[in-house]
């Protein structure tokens, strides 16, 4: 089976599995707990999260908060973040951030969405425009999780500032952390990620943050995690996902190279009259977002399916989305001929050329087959 | 190392380990994607909920929301079941409803505390005068994690609906769950639990709640779970909890009755010129909470775990909160001379009698030699 659909969810990491799994075994201890095998796991998880931190931010400055998953993550940034006035957005954002947003609009903070170009970044002139004196909170996402695209993060952040120097700026950047090298600019005040993305697991996410910005918790409780994420501590889930970040950042530039290499060479193989690109060449090397004219997305996925080749149709993190036409595609200006057949590929670190030539086989003759059978 | 501090976290169970260890790899996929391998998870999940659920409650009555910790479900609660009026709660409550009841006080909503009794279970007749037209919520912890004491939620719950039949009626089960027998009673609204404590793993909870309940999601985004806890599903900490509950409610009560006799067992081998007993012999078997005149708590546990026995002094799900004396202890009306000496032993369901004895032994012998030294 080819699995091209890692922006969805990553298989994990058997190495660090294997290094991990003491963490359910002999170091299952409750690291606020306040004997020995307690106290030495929190000693240990300070540590894990400056490791983690460190390869996108300088640890004297920032400080990150475990949460359960990258949507918590986003909600914390939200409606801790964003508590007065106006928050400004995109239309790109995952789910996690856009439905957090209208929730917050319902509580009488103003939710205001930017439009998106065609490749799925945002319009900036237009997110700009909608930037004012009351506006706490603005939210950009790294790589659009559908497309792929990236925002400039860190120059949007300080034209936010240049305009409201209170604004606080937040990134979703589940789909950047550990795939493209990149690191937080002195702009940026909060930033999301997620463990399951880059080879650790389900129920693993963080929010990074200005050490001096000081936040609500989302959760409340026993204080752990700074007092600002209340909950015993996962340590298994923290330690993988230490794990597989220095696994991601060792030679992380070189990786997203070849993994660009390779997302070209199957971009190469498609057959022009029945793909259209909706992926810009400047985006994450680890998503192409391609759409065939005619046929339905979700038949092609099964017909793929059968051949040996997994594939997503838009955002798989939102829950039955894909049963209604993408917010992000509508926004990205995809026609009613393409958006009904919007296919996501994506990829990850042990993706290899030879998986994607394949691949690009299976798609040529599948929508090649489904077109001749419903002529 | 004899370990008795599972109600802080217990060590996960091998045999449920083995049997969901596919879910981290062949079976990792998101639970929301179309093809075959996402979609079965989906559909097998939606078999583990009812499972989970229906050693307590019957699943034609009551859903079942997955969240990443029983914290995270008390906040659910709190924060979506109690938005109006008054929350009506108890001094003998974790931190995750006590802090969040705090919170809401802030916010608008007036948090009132109910007294408890000396074993740490609520005051009945206080917690109904406290409760009035404008109570929107009351939550009574089930089993106290620090006394063990165990409140009849299903009596209290009738007899707070007998007051106002519009009330919404929590309990945080998270020390019931897979220890005590028990069935939810139709007037218990929403129920909390959470999996390492019953040999699963941290990071994964539940929030129980009556099928016919509305309440807002906590946490926002693509829409799992029914729309009421979005992020991509944890796989594997769904099916441990799924596997380990099966495991605890098979022979419950016969469990109960052995860990009970363990108990006592211990508390009959403890010299009663060194130990109170706090923890009611009707309690949780779970728990037996003890303190020792004219001793530190964390003295006597830094040197009980040099002779190989691992306690807790209070609640060692509230971080740094050994440092100042416990408001459960306070409420309870546990006097000065007592206080800083309080110990907590907790057992599971592999607890033997050997193990018992042994400790008995270590305590006795460890509070007579601190009493000596600080003569």
């Amino acid at each position: 089976m080819i699995y091209f659909d890692n922006a969805a969810t990553t298989r994990p990491d058997e190495e660090c599995l294997s290094a991990a799994a003491k963490y359910l075994t002999d170091k299952f201890y409750n690291p606020s707990a306040l004997y020995a095998e307690g106290y030495n796991l929190h000693v240990e998880l300070a540590q894990s999260r400056v490791n983690i931190l460190s390869h996108i931010a300088d640890p004297d400055d920032y400080s990150m908060i475990i949460t359960s998953c990258g949507t918590e993550a986003d909600n914390q940034a939200i409606f801790c973040g964003g508590r007065r006035g106006n928050i400004v957005t995109t239309m790109g954002e995952h789910a996690a951030i856009f439905a957090s947003a209208q929730e917050a609009g319902r509580r009488g903070v103003e939710a205001r969405f930017a439009s998106l170009n065609e490749d799925g970044s945002v319009n900036v002139e237009n997110l700009l425009s909608l930037v004012d004196e009351k506006t706490s909170l603005v939210s950009v996402i790294h790589v659009n999780n559908e497309t792929g695209a990236i925002n400039d993060i860190n120059a949007i952040a300080a034209k936010v500032k240049a305009k409201n120097a209170h604004t606080l700026f937040h990134s979703d950047g589940v789909q950047a952390f550990g795939k493209i090298p990149f690191r937080l600019g002195a702009n940026v005040d909060m930033y999301s990620l997620s463990a399951h993305k880059i080879g650790a697991l389900k129920g693993t996410g963080a929010l990074i943050k200005k050490k001096k910005l000081q936040i609500n918790p989302y959760i409340w409780g026993g204080g752990q995690e700074g007092g600002l994420r209340s909950g015993t501590e996962n340590v298994f889930g923290i330690k993988m996902l230490e794990f597989a970040s220095e696994k991601a950042y060792k030679d992380i530039r070189r990786r997203a190279e070849n993994i660009s290499a390779i997302r070209e060479r199957l971009w190469s193989l498609l057959d022009k009259n029945l793909f259209s690109r909706i992926s810009p060449e400047n985006g994450s090397p680890y998503i192409l977002c391609v759409a065939a004219a005619g046929v339905r997305g979700e038949t092609i996925l099964h017909m793929c399916e059968d051949e040996g080749l997994i594939i997503g149709t838009g955002s798989a993190c939102s829950s039955n989305a894909a049963k209604k036409h993408s917010r992000v595609m509508q926004a990205c200006g995809v026609g009613t001929d393409l958006i009904d057949g919007v296919l996501r590929l994506s990829f990850c670190a042990s993706t290899t050329v030879g998986e994607a030539e394949r691949a690009a086989a299976i798609l040529n003759e599948t929508v090649q087959k489904d077109k001749d059978l419903t002529k």
